[in-house]
C-alpha cells in the first residue's frame, strides 16, 4: 500500500520548491480575498449568518489540501450547494437560528459521510450517470432559482422562501411595489462594479471592491438609518468545535437532500478539477480519492461550524489563473481568512446585504447556459429533450425533484438504448466482399432467398425481444422465397444465458418454418459462449463462417449441389 | 382501426369449425376437472374458503376467452399469485373473513387496473427486464415457500403465517411432534395418487381422483370425528356481484403487492403462452393485448367474488395436450365449473384439507429447478450469481423483496454492461488486411508508434469515462514511441452529445501530448453525428479512413514523406 495514494499532500510537499511558493502565494491571496465576500454571500444564500461562510473556508480548505488529488481545486461554499442547504433545512422548519445551524452542521456531516463512503466503496463512477445535458439543464434552472432567491435582498422586499419558480414570481409581482429604492440602487451599483470593474484591470478583486465601497457608503452617509439592511455584528475569533445532530428523525429527513448535495457537489467539483488538471498533466486525479477528500472537508465543516462545501467552479479557475501550483495556495487562503476572523470582522458591520446578493447574482448569472440547448436542438434532439425536461422540472417542481428526474431520465436512457441495439439488414456492395446496411446505401446486392442481419450490441435478456421482433418483421417481408437467415455477430461482444436460450429457440422456430440459419463473424468471447451453450452444435459447425462472403459462397455451392443431385438420375441416364 | 385487435375472439369465432370443437370440448372438460381441486387448493393457499377458487374460474375465464390473444392459455388461480395474495392481505391484518375477502377483491381490482393500464400504455416490454436467471431463482424460492405453507394442512399442526423460510422452519421444528398421523397419512396418500396415478393411465385426472378417494374415505369411516380437518359447507349457486374497496389507505398498502402480482403473473402467463404459441403458429401473441386481457379477467374476479388470477403453467400445458384449438375450451371449462357450483357443491363437504394441500405440493414441486443453477454455474457465473442472490433473498426476506431485488439486479446488470463496452486493442493478422484483438490472437503485427483501438458499443454519457480510462492505460503502456492513435468505430452504432464532447476533448488532449488521432470504419449514423459536432473537422477529413489498413498505409506514406522532406536539402545538394 502506498500511503501517498491516501495522503496526496505527500506527493508534492516533500519536494516543495520556492518557485512553486511564489505562484501559490499569489493564488492563495487572490482566492482568499475573493472568499471573503463569496463566503459571506453563500452563507446568506444558505440561510445562515454571513460569518458561517468564513468558518466554512478555514478547516475544510486545509483538510482538502491534505487529502485532495487536485492541486488547484478551491473548496468552499458554492452557490448550488448553498441553495440546496437552504432548501433541505427549510423542509425541517427549524424553530431557532441555533437549530438552523445544527441542521446545517448535520447536513455537512451527512454529506461527508456519503461522499467518504462512496469514495471508500469506489462508487465515484456513479456521477457518470448524470449525463451532460441533464447537468446543463439542472444547472441553468438552479441558477435561475438562486438568482430569484436574492431578489428579496436586492429589492429589500418580503418574499417567502421557496424553490418553485412560479411561487417566487407571483410573490415578487405582489411585493415589487414595496421596493426600497436606496437598497436597490446600492445592489445594482454593486452588480455593475463587480461585473464591469474587471474592464479597468483584469486582476482587480471587484467583489471585495464592491464590499469596501458599500461599507464606506453606509458608514459615510449613515444609510442604515435610512432603511438599508446591513450585516450587523460579525463575531470575531476562530470557529469553536461544534457537533452535528445524531437524531435519526432529522437524519432521515435530511438524507435525500444530503444525497443530492453529495452527487451534485461532487459532479461540479470533479468536472472543474478535470478541466484544470488537463491543463497541467503533472499530477493525476483519482475520482474516489476526490470523494474521500471532499467527504473529509465536509466533516471539517460539520465539526467547525460550517455548512456543506465542495470544489467551486469560478474560484478554482481564478486560483489556477493566479498561478496555484499546489494546494498550498488553499492553505494560504485559509490563513488569510483566519487573520480576517481574528482581526477584521468589525469592518463588516456596515456591509449592506444587497451587496452580498449582488455577489451571488453575478456568480450565478454565468451558470445560465443558453448556447447548449440551442446547440442540442440542432444536433441531438433526444439530448435536447433530456435537457429541457430536467430544466423545466427543476424550475417548477424544485431542485431535488429536478436532479432525481435527471438521474431517472439518464438511467432510463441507458436502459432504453441498451434494450434497443442497432440492427442492420445487409446487402453486398456490388463487385466486392463488403456488406453494408441496405437502409444507408442504395444499389446493394440482395438475394431473395437470403436474409442477412447484423446485430450491433450484446445479445442479452434486456434486448432479446427487440431483436427477435425486428428479425421477425424482416423475415415476414421476405417470407415468400426465404430459405436462409445469416446472422452476422461481428459487433456482438457477448451473449448471456437468456440470449443463448432465445437464440436456440429462434433457430428451432425458423427451422420449423423451413428456414436455415448461418452465423458469421463471431468474436472470441461470443464463440466461447455459443460453444458453452451447445449453440454451435445446434446451428451446425458447417453453418458457422468467418464472414458473410463465405456464408454466401457456401449457400451457392449447397444450392448447386442440390440442383446437381436433383438432376443426377437424368445424368446417369445420359451416360 | 381493426376491432379484432382488441377483441381477438372475432379472429376465430366467425370461422369456428366442428373439428375445432372436438379438441376444445375434450380440453375444456379435462381442464375443468383439473380446476375443481386446483381452484379450491389455491383459494386455501390464498387464505380464502375453497369456494372462492371456483368463483375465480367462472367469469375471468370467459373474459379472457374474449380478449386474450393466446388460444390455449388457461387462466385462473395459480400457486405463486395465490401465495402473493395471502402475503399481501396478511400485512393488512384483516379482522374478519368478510374483510379478508374484501381485500382479496380489492387486490384483484388493483391487479386488473395495473395490467390493463400497462397494456393500454404498451408497457408489456417491462417484463423483459426480469431476466431469465432472476425469474428462475425467484420461482424456485417461491415454490419452496408455497410448499412450506402447506405443511400445516398436511401435518395438521399449528403454524404462523409467514413468508420467511427461517421462521417457517423453526415453527415446523417446534410443532412437528403434534402431527396428526391420520391426516398426514391421507395427505401422503393423496400425493402418491396424484403423482404416480398418471403411470396407470396418462390421461387419468389424478387430482380429482385423490379428491374423490379422500371424500369417500372421510365419509365411509367418519374420519372427521377422528380429527381430520374437512372443507365443510360449500355454498351452492353462482357468485353474486361484489365490489372492491375504494379506501385509499387499503389501496396504498396493497399497491406494492398488486404491482408484484401484475408483473410476476404476467411474466408467468406470457412465458407459457409463448411456449405454446410456438407450437401452433396459426395465430399471433400480442404482449400488450395479453396485459389488457389479463387485466379484464382480474376485473371479473374483483366483481364476482374471486381473487387475482393469471395464466397458469401446468393447466395451460394440459389444455394444449388435450387438444384445445381456441379459447372455446376455456368457456367449456367455465361451464363445467358453473354446473359444479349449481349442483355438486354438497359433494365437497367431506373433502379433507390435507388433500388440497397435496394438490398444491405436487403442483409446486415441479417449479423447483435445480438443473438451471447447475447449468449456469458451469456456463455463466454472473447469471448464476443473479439467480442465487434472487433465490436466497426471496427465501429469507420474502417474496416482494425477492422480486424487487431481482428487478434491481437485472436493471443494475443492464446499466453495468451498458457502462462497460467491450474494447479491443487491434493488431494485423500477418500477411492480410484483417485486424483482430491482440488479447485473443498471438503473433498479430503491431507497430510501436501506433495504438489501434476498437470500441464495441455506443459512445455515450454512461460509458465515456470507462472508454477513456481504458484507452489511457493503453496509451500509457505504449507512451515511449507512440505517435498515433487509430480509433476503429466499426462497432459503434451511435455517439451522443456527451460522447461527442468527450471525443473532442480526448483528441485535443492527445494532440497536446504530440499524439495524432485517426478514425476508421465509421457507420453512417456515427459519421453523421461526428459531422454535426464538427468532429470530422477536428480530426481532419484526411484522418478519417474506410478501414484500418488504409489508415496504416496513410501513416506509412506520411512517415515516408517526412523522411523525404527531412532529407530533401541533401537531395538537392546531390543534384
Amino acid at each position: 500500500m502506498d500511503i501517498r495514494k491516501y495522503l496526496p499532500i505527500l506527493e508534492w510537499l516533500p519536494k516543495y520548491e520556492k518557485t512553486q511558493l511564489k505562484g501559490d502565494l499569489s493564488a492563495g491571496i487572490t482566492v482568499g480575498i475573493m472568499l471573503i465576500p463569496q463566503g459571506m454571500a453563500y452563507a446568506m444564500l444558505a440561510g445562515l449568518e454571513p460569518i458561517y461562510g468564513l468558518y466554512a473556508v478555514t478547516i475544510p480548505l486545509i483538510l482538502y489540501a491534505i487529502f485532495g488529488t487536485s492541486r488547484q481545486l478551491a473548496v468552499g461554499p458554492v452557490a448550488m450547494v448553498s441553495l440546496l442547504t437552504a432548501a433541505g433545512i427549510g423542509s425541517l422548519h427549524p424553530e431557532s437560528t441555533d437549530q438552523y445551524l445544527l441542521y446545517a452542521l448535520t447536513l455537512a456531516f451527512l454529506v461527508g459521510l456519503i461522499q467518504f463512503g462512496m469514495g471508500v466503496f469506489k462508487l465515484g463512477f456513479v456521477v457518470n450517470f448524470l449525463s451532460h445535458p441533464v447537468i446543463n439543464g439542472f444547472t441553468s434552472a438552479a441558477a435561475i432559482i438562486i438568482g430569484l432567491s436574492q431578489i428579496k435582498h436586492l429589492f429589500r422586499i418580503n418574499l417567502p422562501n421557496s424553490e418553485h419558480v412560479q411561487e417566487m414570481l407571483v410573490a415578487i409581482y405582489q411585493n415589487i411595489h414595496e421596493t426600497h429604492m436606496l437598497t436597490f440602487a446600492i445592489g445594482v451599483g454593486a452588480i455593475l462594479v463587480i461585473k464591469y470593474g474587471k474592464k479597468i484591470h483584469s486582476s482587480l478583486p471587484t467583489p471585495l471592491l464592491a464590499v469596501a465601497l458599500g461599507i464606506a457608503l453606509v458608514w459615510g452617509f449613515d444609510l442604515s438609518s435610512q432603511g438599508v439592511k446591513i450585516v450587523g455584528d460579525v463575531p470575531s475569533g476562530l470557529p469553536t468545535i461544534s457537533f452535528p445532530s445524531f437524531d435519526f428523525g432529522v437524519w432521515s429527513t435530511l438524507i435525500p437532500i444530503a444525497l443530492t448535495i453529495s452527487l451534485v457537489g461532487f459532479a461540479e467539483s470533479f468536472a472543474v478539477a478535470k478541466t484544470i488538471q488537463a491543463k497541467h498533466k503533472n499530477y493525476k486525479l483519482d475520482s474516489n480519492q476526490e470523494l474521500i477528500a471532499l467527504g473529509i472537508a465536509n466533516f471539517g465543516a460539520a465539526f467547525f461550524r460550517g455548512f456543506p462545501v465542495t470544489g467551486g467552479f469560478s474560484r478554482t479557475a481564478v486560483n489556477n489563473q493566479a498561478g496555484a501550483k499546489t494546494t498550498m495556495a488553499s492553505v494560504i487562503s485559509a490563513v488569510l481568512i483566519v487573520l480576517t476572523l481574528l482581526f477584521f470582522t468589525d469592518l463588516f458591520y456596515n456591509l449592506p446585504s444587497a451587496i452580498l446578493a449582488a455577489v451571488v447574482l453575478v456568480a450565478v448569472s454565468g451558470l445560465i447556459d443558453l448556447r447548449e440547448p440551442i446547440n442540442l436542438w440542432k444536433k441531438d434532439r433526444s439530448d435536447f429533450a433530456m435537457l429541457i425536461v430536467t430544466f423545466l422540472v427543476t424550475l417548477t417542481l424544485g431542485i431535488e425533484t429536478g436532479i432525481l428526474t435527471g438521474m431517472v431520465l439518464s438511467l432510463g436512457m441507458v436502459i432504453y438504448r441498451a434494450s434497443r441495439p442497432h440492427m442492420a439488414q445487409l446487402g453486398r456492395v456490388p463487385g466486392t466482399h463488403v456488406f453494408r446496411n441496405i437502409k444507408r446505401f442504395s444499389n446493394l446486392e440482395e438475394k431473395e432467398e437470403v436474409l442477412m442481419v447484423r446485430i450491433d450490441g450484446p445479445i442479452y435478456f434486456a434486448n432479446v425481444k427487440y431483436i427477435k421482433d425486428k428479425m421477425d418483421a424482416w423475415v415476414e417481408r421476405k417470407r415468400q422465397k426465404l430459405t436462409t437467415v445469416i446472422i452476422n455477430l461481428e459487433s456482438v461482444p457477448s451473449v448471456d444465458s437468456t440470449g443463448a436460450h432465445e437464440l436456440h429457440e429462434w433457430i428451432l422456430s425458423w427451422r420449423a418454418l423451413g428456414i436455415d440459419v448461418c452465423i458469421t463473424a463471431t468474436k472470441g468471447p461470443v464463440r466461447d459462449a455459443l460453444n458453452r451453450w451447445n449453440l454451435i452444435e445446434c446451428v451446425g459447425a458447417d453453418h458457422m463462417f468467418i464472414d458473410d462472403q463465405s456464408a454466401l459462397e457456401f449457400l451457392d455451392k449447397k444450392l448447386a449441389k442440390e440442383v446437381q443431385e436433383r438432376y443426377a438420375p437424368y445424368a446417369t441416364q445420359c451416360d
